[in-house]
């Protein structure tokens, strides 16, 4: 007995040991092992948190209507501001008039759509390398590996800089098209403003696999969600209300970023996405037609699902136990 | 007879001096008693040539959409872009794939509309009297009178450059909101401007009264239009017809700029100019009806009105005989 208690003792020791060797070097590790994030919240381990949120806002009129109308169905809890956009200033003037609404940034790259575009807060002069021939950000998300990195910093600055200029309280932080997420040292900004800033970002375990530099950049600080939906081109547009329900039908427990792209298929829409059907103005549409139905409602009571918003994450932010 | 003849040689040689006199100091005075611009672009001198013009290209895609179909109609010849707009990659790819059409600059140096707004070419480091306090080109056009005058001149030198590095090969010049007319040290970097680039830009006879800085400063180069039609706010929308079939049955003989703003009441014309009906979205779906009508095309025919485009009076730049 002595002989095996000594040895039970001495794995102990290692355990322990090991376990602070890993509370050292990925405090992350430590976080998950104490307590989960939807535990932080305050919720029982096995609950199902949904944020069901609204990307683009700023970008477009119908993007900005169709969001809005969302946001107030009560279903949509949260959304994102693109600072660089022509529409910025009616979604503020909303932010303004609506404190309360959960609103963060969509922190912009690129400029996407070949009719109509737009390019970054600081000037053409300040942050050339963020500029494409045609002195617009980029319209695809790749030509952002090839940016000045200090003009990426400072560009993102000055989109949180202007959304409080003009009277956002921004909840989160997130990225328009992934830019911020395709590379350690976009990321390491995006991780530096927002600690700076106290602001929760959009970032989940289930993409760690193809992006192995995330989890050893983060810290118990930071909270991670578990899992991210968002529909893909693939999904038919005859099955988009069933690739939801499937999902959430499976949803498992933790903390879910489900993240929707609303607008109305309007001629604005139809000409700003003319020739794509990818995230375009049908595309938009459909989503708006799902996240505001009374089915998607139902689903969601159905299976338990319980709406969070970024805010209650933004809480967490420096009360965090070490 | 011979006191008589002698007292007439005297007259006519004191004429003849005063108008040498009237030449050098005011050439557009020689210039009117010479040619009227009518003959100088081929026309009997009672004819009346109307130029239709519709304003506000780029600045929107229901602006975009409409000024294409009327040009398209046959009734609307010409158009003027707005450079620093979100939508100009659309009227862009329009103007490359038109070479044939007539459009020119419209330029900008205000974003009047609250909810969607942009800013100067230039960055705002390189051009900060320029911006209001949001960071974009002001709302109201009085506000371009503290603008620094090098500014301007750099931002307007962009616009143009601009252009043409999107393909645009522009046919004149003309200003968004008047601003360029409404002193002296603005409307002198217009002149420069538009004479290095060999442009026809838009200035009337007309203006003369309430500009009177206006005439000393143009030269015989400088095609000067007799008069231009705009409608104001007084006119009730249900006069909206009743107001131009006026105009055009009231033409005087010359050259006429009839200046329109062309959009569909669409929802994205709706948000971006809710609240103000003037230059609003119906005010804009009206002239959109009037210049694509049957009856404006009857009512031209039946008066005797001749359609032109800034392009012939662009082909008189360096023409003039001194």
């Amino acid at each position: 007995m002595r002989g095996k208690l000594f040895v039970a003792t001495i794995m102990l020791a290692l355990v322990a040991s090991s376990a602070a060797a890993l509370h050292r070097n990925h405090r992350l590790l430590s976080q998950a092992e104490t307590k989960t994030l939807v535990e932080r919240l305050g919720y029982p381990r096995d609950a199902k948190l949904l944020i069901v949120h609204a990307d683009d806002l700023g970008a477009a009129h119908s993007i900005n209507s169709a969001s809005i109308k969302a946001l107030e169905s009560g279903l949509v809890g949260s959304g994102s501001i693109m600072v660089p956009c022509p529409w910025l200033p009616e979604i503020a003037a909303y932010a303004r008039a609506h404190p309360e609404a959960d609103l963060g940034l969509h922190l912009t790259l690129t400029s996407e759509w070949s009719s109509y575009r737009w390019g970054p807060v600081l000037g053409r002069e300040r942050v050339p390398s963020l500029l494409d021939s045609s002195g617009y950000l980029p319209l695809e998300s790749e030509a952002t590996t090839h940016m000045d990195i200090k003009e990426v910093e400072a560009e993102i600055r000055a989109q949180i800089a202007r959304a409080r200029a003009f009277g956002i309280q921004p909840t989160h932080l997130d990225s328009h098209m992934d830019t911020l997420y395709h590379s350690k040292v976009l990321f390491e900004i995006l991780l530096r403003v927002a600690r700076e800033n106290k602001l929760p970002f959009r970032v989940s375990q289930q993409w760690f696999a193809r992006a192995p530099f995330m989890p050893a950049l983060l810290g118990p600080d930071d909270p991670v969600l578990n899992r991210t939906i968002i529909i893909e081109p693939k999904v038919a547009p005859e099955d988009w209300a069933r690739f939801y329900t499937e999902e959430i039908k499976n949803l498992r427990p933790g903390v879910t970023d489900m993240i929707v792209h609303l607008a109305f298929a309007d001629e604005e829409m139809k000409g700003m996405t003319s020739g794509h059907p990818n995230w375009g103005a049908e595309w938009r549409q459909r989503d708006f037609a799902f996240v505001t139905s009374d089915a998607f409602r139902k689903l969601l009571k159905e299976n338990n699902v319980k709406l969070i918003t970024w805010r209650e994450i933004g809480k967490l932010i420096g009360k965090t136990e070490h």
